[in-house]
């Protein structure tokens, strides 16, 4: 089983993930590219550390909107987008390829992702802008329309799944804001162990429901994150799971 | 003998440079790179059409300045300008390559040039984003502090030269704002002329001055520099000199 | 007849409103605030002379988005818009102060106008912004969610007609990039007069349509729009029409 | 004695400084105004709660420039400048304003602190700022550049001391990152009393030194700024010395 962070989702003072103790747990990195978060020197020293400790290096791509932290929808013309995303992969690819590195996968970031999952119009720019720089996979939820797109135009796409968020009976997540929308530490753990074992989750209405899972994410910006990553990976590994990049 | 010029300065609805005119003329495009003008978009379409006309293309790497345009001085730590400048390099070359070419000089913009040219330390982090990017060469004024760093760095030096501007008696520039600073469309052609044929330019005191010019730079931005660029590069033809990229 | 347009739209380098001419023609000056164009040094020197020509100084607010030109929806939560609005207004109203003016109105930019005027929850952030700068006036179409919230909220709406576009039947604006949505000059000319005369305008399918029309706005960058600004109030005052800003 | 804080220094979904609680201890709040951090909703907040507090309400002006938090020297021409300090006075006083408050004082950050501190057109452009926007005060160094061009334009000058920086004997602090540079909280707190009952504080060298302090800064952004400064209020307190805002 995979597992990803967002990480470098700085921008100059401003420090929000902690990236050091995140890249000894993670299998695969989602280094934000400037556009939501991320300075050239932060996405330097992460591709860096990410690279010497063989972590994989993925674009975490979004919509060009700091004061909004990439989580408003924006309406950029699709061919726009495109070009956007292709940007933001290049000058990632620039410090990965320093260190003998690759820009492995691409993963859409906030309100990108959440659009993109939805609107094959935003799904194609994304996908376009990916093949636009030669990168040859793509992190989604299965089933979306994303999804869809990535694979129809050759993409390999990871299906994603979230240790810590709640799941509708149809797979879906539960919205932010809405009850059972989060879930505790220990049900967090719980969870990625049913995905990594038996792709199932226990949606919120009790349901055993399907979810495919070939990367678990765990997330990076919140006060007990580092410590919920960290007992992920032990109860995985415990499990007798492989916690290894995909392939 | 290379003519240059820098293209892609606009950003978003503002339009600066006539880009098309200019790939018309130009043997290499200084390409603004999204960071004193430069959306992706932009970067996009004039790289594919350079590289349609088979004009070189070159990442005109900035201080991070929309508001000034990249003409003010901005200081940056050595180490943050290296990494943007890589960031900057990298975001263009993914345009490059999508359609076969690559990215085949650096050259700074505005007050990084300036300041590159008086501070070594400055000029080495131009010259170390340049190497993170594996960009093989540089433009900038023979025998300024750049000069000096980046071919002790090993990167090919351009010498470049302005058809445009009056020079000093020690070959450096009359600054902007003093008498002489500006020529006019005449003077431009003809010092255009004496740069590629004689490596000599008559300074503002009337001294003949040697100028290294292996690639003359055309202004893009200005009420009729389409046509003071058109001229250069008729009167270089009609004298048998080739105009065709640096080697 | 009040005439408005937008000005300063320029970002640094870049200029795009031809501030000075339409200064001479229009009653009302929707002023860029910085947030899809206008840089404060803009802002002071059309401020200023604004005042200098007693023409009528109007706050245009606009999304966070200087790579759109404000020209694409972002889902800002009200509250944060409501603060944004506000903002934008404080930092012009400095300028307009300093010369003895004031900021006597609002008038949404681009993307923000469109979605005010039919997004209820957009319409009351942008009210809330005036209210809390304590701006008493509001540029929108009559009978939009713009025009209703901000007449609920005590604001005075002083309704806007457009010379320049086509009307659908049902009095809104055909939307840009369909046919008939861009009016000829001589059209535009002729619209103004029976918008002036009768508050009238023949739509797209013939009819007869009444646009309630206390401003009409003349666009401001356009290749020939000054021209077009210039033969439109000669038109007014050739039939008698007083031009001068609203009251 | 007056105490002052950098507040509201975020940006969207990045917070520095522990506004809710410096509010508690400051009796002047210095409130980044959007050009080194501080988006339009922080300023809202942090504004209303200073009011309600009865903090008095400060425009810390900063040059454009997110990225590098404000700490870089960028060189915008005077003019230039002078209508950023405005236009940012302005945006905050839209909220000081809405909430029975007003602008008392500028004080410039980072970078243009010390540079107007030093370079007298830098400095004339700051006090331009500050009576385009029609602010009486203006906190700096007794002494500096900034000091003699406000008072020589009738300025209010409010002579600012720091608890946790060492002195060089001559009255100028020791720069960053040279030894003694920063002081223990312990030393801070030893300090501030001193300037508070004598104006003097023990130079590096041992030398006591005379240093006006009619304010005392109170950093907030590092790891135990909070109980430091809470330290230094309770000293002055306990030694009888009132703490409030300056008059």
């Amino acid at each position: 089983m995979d597992l990803n962070a967002d990480l470098g989702e700085g921008f100059g003072r401003w420090v929000l993930t902690d990236d050091d103790a995140l890249l000894r747990i993670v299998t695969s990195a989602n280094v934000a590219c400037g556009f939501h978060a991320g300075d050239p020197a932060t996405l330097q020293r992460v591709t860096a550390l990410a690279a010497s400790r063989g972590v994989r290096i993925g674009a975490q791509v979004s919509y060009r909107d700091l004061a909004g932290f990439g989580r408003r929808e924006i309406d950029v013309p699709p061919d726009e987008l495109a070009a956007e995303v292709a940007y933001q992969i290049g000058a990632l690819r620039v410090f990965a390829e320093a260190v003998g590195a690759t820009v492995a996968y691409v993963k859409p970031h906030g309100a990108l992702y959440h659009r993109a999952g939805r609107d094959p119009g935003q799904a194609a720019a994304v996908v376009e802008g990916a093949k636009l720089a030669g990168v040859p996979a793509l992190l989604t939820q299965r089933g979306n329309a994303l999804d869809l797109v990535a694979a129809e135009a050759g993409l390999t796409v990871v299906g994603e799944a979230f240790a810590d968020r709640g799941y509708l009976p149809d797979g879906r997540l539960v919205p932010r804001g809405l009850p059972g929308a989060l879930l505790t530490p220990a049900e967090a753990v719980a969870q990625a162990v049913s995905l990594a074992e038996e792709g199932v989750v226990t949606a919120i209405d009790g349901t055993r429901t399907r979810v495919a899972a070939e990367t678990i994410c765990v997330h990076g910006d919140g006060p007990d994150t580092v410590e919920v990553a960290t007992s992920i990976r032990a109860a995985l590994i415990q499990r007798g799971i492989d916690v290894e990049a995909f392939s």
